[in-house]
């Protein structure tokens, strides 16, 4: 009796976890109890008591004749619920809200921007000063609808820089990158779809993808992109919608797309229609270029996006999408239905600081610092056992896998407890493959105590 | 032959149209042949024939032994293909892009914002000036995960004031106001809920909801808020999930709530676990204040959201959410997964400018002038046989009635030729019943050309 309880139980957890999760939609028929019974390997017995408890607790409801159907409203959509269960301390929103909410005293080697003083502050404040001084609309209006047109300008010249033909039409402000993917995200997912992402890829694609409640695949990423063949299969395997990625400074290994490996790559999604979004949010930290999807697709399944957030400000929100022209054009719709027209201001003050003559020698400034920090890093992290997975020729990441035994989560969770935030490998990993790795940014690795406290963390680990 | 050939293609096309409107979502089975067949009241066969077309256009799948199914993935979320077909005239998307490109040139009487030199510019650019001078973090770092807690504590002080129960925990910094209703949209509500809307309300509700894909009702408004009868009504009919609102000055009434009707309103609404979303953009503009239902809650069933685009600036974004504690909580790990942390830089500017000695004085000379200007408006506008539906005691809105027999869509189409954006009456109506109504925006009927250019217009219509 006591097992049969247990299993009760257990399915009646599946289904309400289901629910939350929208796995299962309001107002939605249940599978019969046949079919969840077989899918759930029970006997129908354990399910249709499972289903008479779920519609005494008011959680389904049954509809004589026509079966089981899921109640409406349900409960809101709690992101945490969604997807595999894991410790928080691997949970890519949590990694977010620690390294949002850290107070002045912590230290952040694993969070994923700049510190202030390496940001071209100067540039920021004179393009304000020039602002409070003008009689200006940008203080005060609502931006058109697709943004500035001088920025879009500024936007189309810069992309013909890297070789990607496009008009000022086809490119369209948002809020931020994040912003850009996620309208991108409402206009081509439904719910159930299936989105590749790199593996290991920025967090955030994570929990981002999870709120349009997609499938997500990972797809080993190598030194020169992602695995092909294992992407080919899983284009086979799961007719995806969407390949997530960036293409320049790769986050988080700092790797570059080989121009063969984009090519084929190219050539597996036009024959599959697979839609590509290529974030460019690091090409201003690049320093050898590598080729552009979007260059060798000429924006036609390809959407590129991008923002400022590492390279201006991620405080003063600006970002982009350039695609082809009748997609903007929707997503325009989109983005006033969901955001109205917002970012005149901002855009303006990020405009006036990229297109600042002392904004290119701070970006060498910035390529030079980060060179360095980068050897510096490398060679402390290697004298604490903690190896490179490679040595980026760009960029502020480093990919790193810990001694043999160690695992990246505990050592999070220890380094935490003395105020070091680290970005412990899981969390960029769909497949929880990276156990033992942790991203490192070496821009926040300057003050000595962090390599103390991985040294203590590493030693509490036998 | 012919008119089973038209029957055939009737039945595709609505198929079709449902697949681009995500009524039916991808990889979802669709009805059988049966029950589409009673559904569209047309034989089986027709239905069979429909299906194989489709089949063959590669539209939908058949599944042996398990019916027909949509194919994924789908064409792109269209916001023009939900919900009833109207004229592009008579699109609240029309509507806001039209106001949003509209050149120098153009006239505005129908635009929901103030011209730029009726906002507090010399605040706006004080804050500029101090920001430029410090060293400051604002300029570059994200914001923590719920904003800037100088600027949470001045709105709990502020809704305190409004007798609104409220910690700084519960408030949550958003992009705008539009981006604060759309993050609650993803967390309360799923494709296919109902959503209660005033009939007319702020016309951009529509196509944010439709963005949701939910299903929209109207409640006629009062002119001390909705009609009760037809709301408990909708109650019962619907189970709507949410009722989306502005207490204070309504748009595009200028009507205000009614203590009474508050009241009962909420009873009917704690009756039914419907969540409420008050909408209190225009607070600063109410001179006469009106019950928020928000205080009368205790913010357990509403949600009170805001932004200060209608009096500091619609360029310098910041909006907000206060709801209960577990909501909020949620809420952030949306916030960051779809738009990371923003706002820092724009919200530390619009609290600077609230906060200004100055805020205060502008706002009493703001009200002086919207006062003349509805008072002159209304004047010129009744010399036209164009009939105020109440005289507001607060805001910028008129909301009008044309002479009898004419046509608001046919009279904005004709002002546009000659420059001048009008906003016809069906854009706010869910309904379609508003097609002699017309909005007004006083603050921007200063030119006399406006009235001119109406008096030509309604001679064109016999």
């Amino acid at each position: 009796m006591a097992r049969a309880g247990t299993l009760i139980e257990s399915v009646m957890k599946d289904i309400e976890s289901k629910i939350a999760s929208r796995a299962y939609l309001p107002n939605t028929r249940l599978p019969s109890v046949r079919a969840q019974a077989k899918a759930m390997q029970v006997s129908i017995s354990t399910v249709v008591e499972a289903y008479d408890r779920l519609v005494a607790e008011g959680c389904i409801v049954s509809r004589p004749g026509a079966g089981f159907y899921t109640s409406g409203p349900i409960a809101p959509l709690n992101l945490t619920h969604i997807g595999p269960k894991v410790a928080r301390e691997i949970d890519p929103l949590w990694v977010s809200r620690e390294s949002l909410e850290s107070t002045a005293g912590s230290l952040m080697p694993g969070c994923g921007w700049l510190p202030s003083e390496w940001f071209y502050q100067s540039g920021i404040k004179r393009a304000l000063r020039n602002l409070a001084r003008t009689h200006s609309l940008d203080l005060t209006e609502y931006a058109p609808p697709k943004g500035s047109q001088a920025f879009r300008h500024f936007l189309q010249r810069r992309m013909l820089s890297h070789n990607i033909e496009v008009s000022a039409e086809q490119i369209m402000l948002t809020e931020s990158g994040t912003h850009a993917i996620d309208l991108i995200g409402r206009f081509l997912l439904s719910p159930g779809d299936t989105v590749l992402v790199d593996d290991p890829c920025y967090f955030n694609f994570h929990a981002l993808l999870k709120a349009h409640r997609v499938k997500i695949i990972g797809i080993p990423y190598t030194p020169s992109g992602p695995d092909l063949e294992r992407f080919a299969q899983a284009i086979k395997d799961h007719n995806p919608r969407l390949y997530l990625t960036n293409s320049g400074v790769h986050n988080p290994t700092g790797a570059h797309l080989a121009p063969h490996v984009a090519h084929k790559l190219l050539t597996l999604a036009q024959a599959s229609e697979l839609v590509i979004v290529e974030d460019d949010i690091f090409a201003d930290l690049e320093t050898i270029r590598s080729p552009r999807l979007a260059a060798l697709d000429g924006l036609d399944q390809v959407i590129e996006i991008g923002s400022f957030s590492k390279t201006v400000s991620a405080s003063i929100r600006c970002g982009y999408i350039a695609a082809k022209q009748d997609w903007i054009e929707q997503l325009v719709d989109l983005k006033i239905a969901t955001s109205f027209s917002g970012n005149r201001f901002d855009s303006e003050i990020v405009l006036q600081t990229l297109t600042d003559s002392g904004y290119r020698k701070h970006m060498e400034k910035l390529h030079h610092w980060l060179a360095k920090q980068r050897q510096s890093t490398t060679k402390k992290l290697i004298n604490l056992g903690i190896q490179p997975w490679i040595q980026p020729k760009d960029g502020m990441f480093l990919w790193c896998q810990l001694p043999t035994g160690k695992n990246a989560t505990q050592l999070a969770r220890d380094c935490l407890s003395k105020g070091v935030v680290l970005a412990p490998g899981n969390v960029f990993s769909q497949s929880l493959n990276a156990h033992d790795y942790l991203r490192f940014n070496v821009a926040q690795c300057t003050d000595e105590k962090i390599f103390e406290v991985l040294a203590w963390a590493l030693d509490q680990q036998i």
